[in-house]
């Protein structure tokens, strides 16, 4: 029934013996279960340096709670009484003299109200102020990279429209950059997967989506990227009941400079059949005042309904 | 009149409800303002990296007088009884010996002539260590954003030129790097905005201007970017009367190569039709002397007036 | 006999007075001596950022005795008495002393336990302080370089295979990410290497080999670059003793962008004829399970033996 | 005489009212006097991150001694008998006292053998111990930037060479990486400069000089760029005397990837009409052993003496 050209594989496979959920998940990742893979400390520092902020504080708090209580008991093993002016009268005095000489190591403030007396005390004391120093320097490395690297935060419409567009019907979708860095010499391509589902699993088919306009040289207000409904488009003919049954899913890559980081992005997003409305149209989102734009992100997904035709025109 | 094919719209947006100021700010930002975006850490450390210098220092002299006040405030509160050798003769000197102690940690100098001597205040000891050295990474980290990144600085003259150029007239803009670190592979675009004001509001025409050369191997002097005023150039019979009511705007976009860095820096910068001398002819910038090329970027507005015709030439 | 096209030399050399090993390492580097290089510095500071983590924490942890034991000889060279509260009851107590002033300097603690007394002292605490700070920047900054930069690695199937390829046959290998970050707009590109073995050394010969498809949007899974040996192939009409006696070499090079860093990466492989398996095919790694696609590193070198012809077909 | 067509003014500049000695030094750099740039905190840094390590070393060795010098005297200012514990005895000892007191103070050690005891005291500690923190930050970033850039270093020949190339000649350069780290996807490509100098100063002439191969996948090795000499090539017909009247100079410029960085790198050189052998012909500079390859930098420029023509041919 569709006679539009099929892309190649964009190198994500195009059988499966059981039918995937979705390609791309809303933050544009792929859902992929990997075994056999590295997980080194490479991976640890991405971990960390990628990882909520609020993770990483309870991580860090319990590192540097966990690294005094550690070298804390070392000292208790080794004898408060090789501390100079430990307070040896109660186990309490005994336990605070030992964190106390642990935190002042660790974060090399180093009062001396406590001190090293003993070549064993010593010793412990040159690898705890070493574990203090690397330990913060890998904090402050996690913290340099976690802005150092440029994260584009696109905001996209919840749902993807078929929206009148001149004398025909067309596939929209609109974006806009949620960072204040500005995003230019952006480009968009859309992507369309339908399946054909059978008893052996799922066979996937990739198409492009042909757009209106594909590249813009600024990205400060929001973007709408139009596919036109024409008879070449893999869309022609079909109905609503169609793209759910081939669960289709729409494809949007966008690339673009982050001028904040004079660096390239990329970013991925994906509406499923059951992201899409059928007969839509976007209420614009930006607006002028006293000269200048205005952007309001709040309204990227306002649109009103429209009638369309239960079967896409295809022609 | 003007039969210049249009540009697309560069991703601005081409109708506003009231009239913009200009689209393109002197210092190559679009002024927008925006709702409803993210403004979290990443948004307050780019703010960090990017604000002036004199700024960053009140903002780190304030950070770091609030920190100590805050800290020596909270051992005032503890009590500085819990510091070993504090003054407690006067409340003077209670202040003085909680603000020592807070500054000496902060800093993890840790003299000890103060020092923690209960839990409470070598459980607080051990947190503004941590504040210290996790605020000292920071502004490390701030530091070297602030020179990790190309930051072009191109100087341009201050007037657009409707220039002769061969027989006919041509608008020229004249541009030179202003940092000591080379720019190469250096490509301009111009761009042209001419806007139809009715009550409605706005609607704006883009336009490309072709230029005579559009991209030079490095920037080592000044370039005097030139757009030949031929028949097909949105120009063509055009008064200076007719540029103010139409509010034209023209966009010099620059894209390079930072050699000190090794980076792609894109560049933008506008000249609205107030800034644009009808009939000038720049003087030139650079000359030579002792076998060396000598540019003296003060002289780099400075233009003769000459007469020009009432309207640019058609053809 | 062969007929196919030669490429040009890729910057190699293409004759040696003696036959060479291989020309790509396993792990695509080039068996290069070097003499007359550059050694400074940043050669030093390179092999810091690269070398394997366990021979780093080595390098460490002597240079961290190293120093300790150099300025600890220093201040017993000028004399422990020189420093404020030292044991000097024994040689053993003057050594605990000397190191220990030492510790607490280079890691910037400073209890205070034992201080300078005297200009010496004072002066060779300056300097010890000093070298302590630079040299655990040095060590942040080589943690820093370790991770700041993508290095891809991926895993490659241990053999390439002459493997059956529609109604013919083709050379086929396969590769998949290691790592977690993802690959995307990866390019591959496909050199064999054939010599030309006699009394006055080796001639190499460098063909391109076409890809069935050399360009993928993502790689989240394992991919099989294709090259079908049709009549235009340097392959058709040879045997596996002429790859053997040729010392045929195919060298694998990889363009993409580690989404991670957002930064473009390249890497080699190489198979050697020792290498190929005439007549094999590839057994599937990945698969989907609950939704989800499901990719095992493990399997990416697992493949079936099949019956290939002695001579590959010349059309 | 010369029909070989111009090439578009590269950015230099084309007229000069007196002669310049060369347009591209030695190292790559463009001989230019800058009046009017920016001479700020960035050009600062960047300075400290180029320039030669010994002069570094001795830039932080006088910034550290005259800090301590700074500090120690404002602590003589202020009063000795501010500090604990400080020598009161004599002249010489209120010295030790204060430089000791700035030097733990500045590098944070802060043994606390001395201390601040008034408020005069304490702030000045506040002060000293944030310039010493942010002042070695500053170096570390300093070390870091110097090591995080990529900078490639080619060996160059020190003369270009007329050298006899298949039945007619042509002008060959010879190059290779200095640097251990690999450069791919290496393009170069040739400018030839040719003054006319009359009464009125001079006046420069740009030809492109076609290269026989401008791309190479890989740089382990030398590469002797060639351009061959026939009937299009600026320097067809042309004598050595001719060369030095209009003052010849030839750019090179070359693109790449450095494969340690991952980050592309451009580059330079140039030969003056002096710096050209009129006749020679490379010896090579590589070879094989143990079935590797070897490369002798120090034979970059070794060359063998043949005749050329008095005239490169014209045809």
């Amino acid at each position: 029934m569709i006679k539009a050209e099929r892309a190649q594989d964009p190198g994500i496979g195009s059988s499966f013996e059981r039918p995937l959920d979705r390609l791309v998940d809303k933050d544009g990742s792929f859902r992929v279960q990997r075994t056999g893979g590295i997980s080194g400390l490479r991976e640890g520092f991405i971990a960390l340096a990628t990882m909520p902020i609020a993770r990483l504080v309870v991580t860090f708090v319990c590192g540097y709670l966990g690294m005094n209580l550690v070298f804390g008991s070392l000292y208790m093993l080794i004898g408060v009484q090789h501390l100079g002016n430990a307070d040896l009268t109660s186990l309490g005095g005994k336990w605070m003299s030992a964190i106390g000489m642990s935190v002042q190591t660790l974060t090399t403030v180093g009062y001396g109200s406590l001190y090293p007396n003993s070549p064993s005390t010593w010793t412990l004391a040159a690898v705890e102020g070493v574990f203090g120093i690397l330990g913060f320097s890998l904090i402050s490395a996690v913290i340099y990279a976690r802005f150092a690297r440029p994260t584009t935060r696109l905001a996209y419409c919840e749902q993807a429209l078929i929206a009148p567009f001149k004398d025909g019907w067309s596939l929209q979708v609109r974006l806009a950059n949620k960072r204040s860095t500005l995003l230019v010499e952006v480009e968009a391509r859309m992507l369309m997967v339908m399946a054909d589902v059978d008893e052996h699993g799922e066979r996937l088919n990739y198409y492009n989506l042909k757009l209106q306009l594909d590249k813009v040289s600024f990205l400060p207000l929001s973007w709408t990227v139009v596919h036109p409904i024409t008879a070449e488009s893999p869309l022609a003919g079909l109905s609503y009941e169609e793209l759910v049954a081939r669960r289709a899913e729409v494809i949007i890559l966008l690339k673009g400079i982050d001028e904040g980081y004079m660096q390239q992005v990329l970013t991925r997003h994906s509406f499923r059949y059951d992201e899409m409305v059928w007969g839509g149209r976007f209420i614009r989102a930006f607006s002028s005042s006293n000269g200048a734009m205005r952007l309001d992100l709040g309204k990227l997904s306002d649109h009103t309904l429209v009638q369309a035709p239960e079967r896409l025109p295809k022609d």
